[in-house]
């Protein structure tokens, strides 16, 4: 069974608290009709912190698209490789073991993708298989989950790495001011992440069953307008919304599988808003303290896009408290609007030496 | 075993021919230095005419990254659904009964991806998983093949749909002016393609094995600088030259087969000039005439990108003459540099009411 492995993330240097975010917005709207409205959004995000990649005073400035690039092309060149390395070391595995690398970023546009340079500069094999994603934003880190499962469940000794890169400050366009873009102003934040999805062995989520789901006519709620200052995030006010028609969707993929989506162990969410969580659970049924893991991310980095699910995944396996057989499921949401899941339950490897025929061979004497 | 059934191709109605080209290109570089090596370059592509989405004079203009992105939309929805909708019926599907979407595209850039649009306006059912890929450049109609196999390949009774939509044409860049653009500008045409990839049944090429290849530390080679005017094509004059470290690649994934590259039935190559395929026919030692199909895509549609591989097995369809059993590779190459690469023979499908059983009872009565 495909195992997807403890990832690995790291959030940049650069913090900026509520308290400052609220302060800046002050500044930047300041004598707006707009500066109310932008302060209430703020607020009700939840977030406490975030980290970005540059100061928030150059963050602030736009120094045009292709210096936007630049800098993402130097910062996701910084910042991947010690999330690669930890998590290829999480998962007990070099390099070299892996075949295919799964790269989704939407926050910067490298031709070719960052994956031949990991390739050439990680001691990767040159003929890993390359899978770079730009266009399913906060969506692809689910997505990302669920074509290394795919991937693994064709190929049984295969392994595969997702990278997620979403450096989110680099979309900061000052001179948007729908209620969308003044919205995301202050919820999303920059993560780098990292994970494998193990075809054999590992400790982690065994990958069980994974499912897609695009919300009928929806394409317009989250989007790019692509223009000369690079990439504009546009969300429509009924995203938010969104928790009601993709509940019976997740109740249904956790149905399939034969389990009860209100009974699992844990759950994976992306953070979208803190109105995802809290609809979410209650259109779930599940208690809100199940959810812990993506209001941390929420509230620590804010909507890190599709390294949400690898952060609060790394959350879980760092909480300790999860045993073999425990059941869950991840979920990741983005443009589409678009759902990406799946289901699976905790495994621990096998120490060396011990494989399982002979731990099944002891129970039985 | 999977199959890569039947593409559709379509080209646009606007049509530039070489002798246009090359007095197109007289008028914009009149009185520069760079003329003669432009005449020279355009001459040398071997590209008797191409076909774009736009009036040439429009397309010499630019109205701007947005404006272009705009046309792009636009313009892939318009020529999308006919080859999407030819091509299940290439297969004997319809919309409903495919799992995956694969677009693969590198000239115009929309978030959320053409997948959406496709899965709500062609009838797709809402549970079609996507994976758009625009960082593949050229190589991205082989990966998408490769990625549709491997689908297939864990799951047999599904079925994976390859879109490619590339209009080359809205890439062009009239300040321009290095060698790589100079040639480019004379290479490159506008098409849309599509094609099936059944995990049961169907007619075409059984899909046995696939591979890919990174040339070690040859990111900088093919790459899009991306800047407020858009993408910008940049091509390194050693990419000409690569067939050489790329056949003994090719070679050994027949050989790892049980198969002589040398000695295969037909060859399905990216066109993306005349030295790639001459020189991909000497290093391999075989005849150019077998890599008719790609010669025929390049002379009369110049370079489609990841089209490329799509319209060139189009032909060896339409040629009708490959029989059940016979041997042959799939490439695709493009930005990395990457190889996408794939080893099948011919499959033809038994009749409706006749299974395999049965014929081969047939056979032994």
């Amino acid at each position: 069974m495909p195992t997807l492995c403890k990832p690995s993330v790291s959030v940049p240097e650069h913090v900026i608290t509520m308290e400052e975010t609220l302060e800046f917005a002050a500044r930047v709207h300041a004598g707006k009709p707009q500066l109310p409205l932008v302060l209430r959004l703020i607020q009700n995000t939840g977030v406490r912190k975030r980290h970005i990649v540059q100061p928030i005073e150059q963050t602030l400035r736009h120094p045009g698209f292709e210096e936007r690039n630049r800098v993402y092309e130097r910062e996701s060149k910084k910042r991947c490789p010690a999330v690669v390395e930890e998590a290829l070391a999480n998962a007990g595995l070099l390099a070299h073991d892996i075949d295919v690398i799964v790269y989704v970023s939407c926050t910067g546009f490298l031709m070719p993708s960052l994956t031949a340079w990991l390739i050439n500069n990680l001691g990767f094999r040159f003929d890993t298989r390359q899978i770079p994603i730009a266009q399913l934003g906060c969506a692809a880190g689910g997505a990302a989950i669920n074509r290394a499962h795919d991937f693994c469940t064709a190929y049984p000794d295969s392994n595969v790495l997702i990278v997620s890169c979403e450096l989110c400050s680099l979309c900061y366009q000052p001179e948007d001011d729908g209620v969308g873009s003044l919205l995301s102003d202050g919820l999303f934040g920059d993560a780098v992440a990292a994970a494998v999805v193990r075809g054999r062995g590992g400790t982690g989520i065994a990958l069980e069953r994974n499912a897609s789901y695009l919300i009928p006519n929806t394409e317009e709620w989250i989007s790019y307008a692509v223009r000369a200052t690079g990439f504009h995030f546009q969300l429509d006010r009924r995203v938010p919304g969104t928790m009601e028609p993709l509940a019976p969707v997740l109740r249904d993929l956790a149905t399939d599988h034969g389990w009860d989506v209100r009974a699992l162990d844990f759950y994976i969410i992306h953070a979208g808003g803190p109105r995802i969580l809290d609809d979410l659970s209650k259109f779930l049924d599940v208690d809100r303290e199940m959810f812990r893991y993506s209001w941390a991310t929420l509230t620590e980095y804010g909507n890190i896009a599709s390294a949400v699910v690898l952060d609060a995944l790394r959350r879980l396996f760092d909480d300790g408290v999860i045993m073999p057989g425990a059941t869950g499921i991840v979920a990741g949401f983005g443009p589409g609007i678009t759902a990406e899941m799946a289901v699976g339950s905790w495994t621990a490897e096998v120490p060396a030496g011990r494989d399982l025929a002979q731990t099944a061979g002891e129970r039985v004497a």
